[in-house]
């Protein structure tokens, strides 16, 4: 049974190999009436492409989108939207070699015995490349929530155990995340990273690393008890990246130590909380300038107080529904499979042999995985915000 | 939208509030033919209830199941099972003072941000009495696996702080988890966890902790790409238990810290490996003695070589899709909401409050989970092995 | 697969063997804040019980519903509302004789060539019982769509022939079709069809029939292109109950012996055309004295101008998307399949038998058909209306 | 919510605008291993072509397809099939004229009810070219379906009022049914059709008609009760059918007026009965020479008997579930909406106007509509013979 969809409402379908002739999503269900251009794709694109920098892979992923449908006149018609990628430079000659051996670390033997056949060039639909499709729908739930004033923005945390500073720190820098190629909020510390995993390359092997991510400006009430909590779905959502090992929320696993007397966060009225970015904070959608969500997404009078919290360990969910407080999460990622060092493995025979991956690969994918987090995050902020509008008769 | 179903294939549908007339459960999509019966449900529910230790609440949860549906003369028919537990226990009164208190780490005032309106007894529907839903469910989705020699365990990794041994340890033992109340797979971390609950109960505070998973005997092939890997499934599963705040595969979190070379797990042939649980060690599924699984889940020739590998740093997954070795995961409880100690917090007016919470509740919910986090990993499974059924023409 | 969940936001889940310790539903997705009673669901339940008239059964069918989650101090919470229904008078040995044998127009063969076992109960699953969840749940529906002033009324429109009187026509009333337990919208077309019945009942045979239904106040926008038009929906939800042959709408059959100048409405400006039962002729929802739906709802400024049309030969439908004229369709139920009369049929050894139904069943089932209808079209409509909460930014 | 997508298991997603750049399909879900190519898929799509006869538009549609991932050397991989036909000849401007008309019989003015917006260019989404991508997709499903023997033909049954001959007339001949652009199974009827299209073209009218389909080479036990019959499948999938205003299985509208005695099917062994064209009766799939399905699709020991039946009013299927004879449908299509006489409707602005449709235009969709009946048959049944697989342990 396929698993290339995901969402309820704001529900996108990917396709696309590797090295075939190309990939694509087609999202069904966005709202009719929302300004989309093909811009919008291609600046999320972009931060997915490989860097300069010492982590990336040279290959040129020219990820050229091209909106198939759903659009007129530059805004959303309420119909699918299809987005197109082709594969541009695809040498399916590197990787001929590999065809018959299982490569340690990727899925090669796996989809062998559950396809009973699988495509080698490039790893088929196991390749990191699948996430394009995931990118560029992801820029249509993105431009969707900017209206609302919803803003999903990730970084990297560490890549092979040397930590980026934390939000709260002195250091911490969002923006100097979206300006070096590591997605590192914080010079020195990209500095470093740098510097590691240019010996990574040197020695033939790879890096792992952590993934942070924050989504402000939420409303209250998003997420849908008891399967469909935010943080189940947004977990689903970041764990189906290749390589993600876990996630956590808020105070995460740190919580499973801790007393119910430190953990909980204690309620405060908002106004007097002026400084927490709780929803609400961001700019209005044009054409609503009250600034406030459409009906069917509020509080109904005479609804509860508006309430903020001192703290957020929870990271900004209550009972699987959002607070209004920033949803927080970190997600941890495996270092890349492929290394040029020498490994063991078997082939289709069942022979032993050794493999040198020698192509062209990242050493790190976490900054390039960075864009695939928001991606997600933002298709399930999609969702949850259309499926929050039948919660009330 | 209601988001109180789980799976595509073996569906579960939990309905129920806290203090309401009855919690249940409806299973859709379980084949025909599976011997069933109310003492395979009694069973996991008793796991459910209660223990007599330090960190548990007194309550009488009778959790007495009735089958409503879907069985006749001992078999499921293939159509929906119904299950149902009457709420016998129900004391509303403990909780009259509350109404109007927005519970500091409790979804009071989500709900009421979410619907307009809230069920104030117990909590309603977001109150852990809502999992026994899960376990009847769960216990026929294990009926079901364990006629294929799928089996789940889940244990006690760590409360308060204080860890059990760990599977690997010379103390570590599961058959102890099930012994003494806590679930604790080792009897001195058993007894220094109870002491630490019985202080934290004489502190009016509570305790968080760690839940570890093992599902053996799985065969290779289970989940599906791209967005219903293995993993990524099963998180969402497990990240839907109230309270919980992390979830980790195989090496985890740490995997972000360490490098290709350390982390890729080696193919071997499976004639090497013959200690490792993989696929196929459990017995054969009763009328089908060869032991092999039926043909659609199976692989077909000319298949790929049976393979094992020797470590699980992957969890028992690569691209998401079992390799036959364990699936090992491990997921983080918050710390239990209520607390005797006094807490501060808002009403309903927006005034502020002071709350002890005095009714009857768990210092630590951890031991109460694991059936729990079984019952979600053997829905989760049963789904994935009917959705295999379809891979191959 | 299980195929027992209908609907997609508004979704119900039903369960039940005819036989069985129970019947009942899992309505999950009804938005919070709807006034419902047992009284609501009660009401259809009865309308549902076979008649003491000559086409009816007369085994004692209570069905006294029980609402076990859902709803608290009369209002839906938002969380699965869970209904039951236990089967009192079984007499399950009315029907042992039958347990081997394949009973003509019945589902006995197909559900053994299916699932390889059945219930031999009074058909089990396939028994006519399973309908009272679909006429519970649409009870829950019914009362949603009240409040937005959609009322679903279907009747009988032809039994074993006879025709009751057309919409349209003098002697038409629906009224009629309430008081007498045919269900038949016109005095002595009932008297007509009563008697029919008789002779048939006598021969030891069985009749089928047509059931009409009408839903108005529909605001237009309802219903999804392209694969979810709303005929499209309503037509699975009226194919799925156990008899029915056929189904059309508006001009149906006819129209494709038309042509398009004669078949093609005429759109005109809606205040000339008043009596047209168009969108917002309902009684305002409690609490929206406006008599508009939610804003979600309804066409936002500067929509399209209200129109209304002619004639309705498309049934209240273009492009699958609602009008606001009345949605209008007629199906085709086939004669009961239980007759007294001697079949030739085969049992489980291949062997030909002879077969007597002898026990109690109904002439025909179309009176008894219609509250089923109803039910279907409101769950439907109910959906629906969700739906289209989503279709703009 | 969207509502371009269609099944369960075997999942296909659509998109595109009659005049925006592309048209496509994702089939989601289809099992790996079979052999595909475009050809397969040019085929399908060539049927659905407008033809040189009087009743089709001169347009030319190439519908050239492009396989853009899920094949790889020549067979299915099991990962999603993106299918892609780019929109060639679309002159626009032939519709400007219109874009602030509401046409009488089109969803000019229901989409901006919905959406508040729509793409005027050739009707947008609401045009009957969206059903390309249902037909290329149908074409994947066909060639699963030929593997295990299961064959669907659609033909014309009638047009304008003049019939075709019916299935057991002597001069009915389904062969000839491929060779005229009519789709009519016989010549001399084909001829009267034809004339009578003349006739309408030449007064600036159009005509409306039935579509027969049938399905054979079925096994027994395909269809889920109680909500996913294969008659309501069939239903919703022919009713999504822009155009449809009806559909009737087997006997249809005739059962209503029928008798038990009359109407049900007497049940006989499959040897006495060896010229009805049950299940088994087509070539067995490659690489499985016993012509059975596999395990999961069959009745498995120690199942009932093969059993046939003397007639087929049912219309292939009890309680929804197929017997093995032939599943047998009619379906409605009203006249084309657009005609070359003058017409009243109405503007944006509420304003009355005429209208005369002159642009290019079938007479009669339904020769066209033929391939795209198929196409939703084959993806009904496709879907269901994978969700039989999971019916038992």
């Amino acid at each position: 049974m396929g698993g290339s969809s995901f969402g309820t409402l704001f529900r996108v379908s990917t396709f696309g190999e590797s090295h075939g002739p190309a990939l694509g999503c087609v999202v069904d269900g966005c709202p009719a009436g929302i300004p989309l251009s093909v811009e919008d794709i291609r600046r999320d694109l972009q931060r997915r492409r490989p860097g300069r920098g010492a982590g990336s892979t040279e290959r040129n992923e020219d990820d050229e989108p091209e909106i198939l449908s759903g659009v007129y006149e530059g805004k959303t018609l309420g119909t699918p939207i299809a987005i197109l990628m082709r594969n541009k430079d695809q040498r399916s000659e590197d990787y001929g070699a590999l065809n018959d051996l299982y490569r340690p670390g990727h899925a090669d033997w796996t989809w062998e015995a559950k396809y009973g056949l699988r495509d080698p060039r490039g790893g088929g639909r196991s390749s990191g490349r699948e996430t394009a499709g995931r990118v560029a729908a992801g820029a249509v739930a993105r431009t969707f929530l900017a209206r609302r004033g919803i803003v999903v923005q990730a970084w990297t945390a560490s890549i092979g155990g040397i930590y980026a500073p934390l939000r709260g720190d002195e250091d911490f820098d969002p923006a100097e995340a979206e300006r070096n190629s590591l997605r590192v909020p914080g010079k020195r510390a990209a500095e470093l990273i740098e510097a590691r995993l240019a010996e990574l390359k040197k020695a033939g092997d790879s890096a792992g690393g952590l993934v942070s991510c924050r989504i402000s400006g939420l409303s209250p009430g998003l997420g849908e008890p008891v399967f469909d909590k935010l943080p189940a779905i947004l977990g689903r959502a970041v764990l189906s990246i290749g390589a993600c090992k876990g996630i956590q929320f808020g105070a995460g696993f740190a919580a499973a130590g801790s007393t119910g007397s430190a953990h909980n966060d204690t309620p405060v009225r908002k106004t007097e909380n002026p400084g927490a970015s709780a929803g609400g904070t961001g700019p209005p959608p044009p054409g609503n300038e009250t600034g406030l969500p459409p009906e069917g997404e509020r509080a109904l009078p005479p609804g509860p107080p508006d309430i903020s919290f001192k703290t957020n360990n929870a990271g900004g969910t209550l009972g699987g529904i959002s607070t209004g407080m920033d949803v927080e999460f970190q997600a941890a990622f495996k270092p890349v499979a492929s290394i040029s060092q020498p490994q063991r493995t078997l082939d289709r025979s069942g022979a032993e042999r050794e493999l040198s991956v020698l192509g062209r690969h990242d050493v790190c994918i976490v900054p390039r995985v960075v864009p695939v987090v928001e991606a997600m995050a933002a298709l399930v902020l999609a969702d949850l915000v259309l499926r929050h509008r039948t919660a009330r008769a």
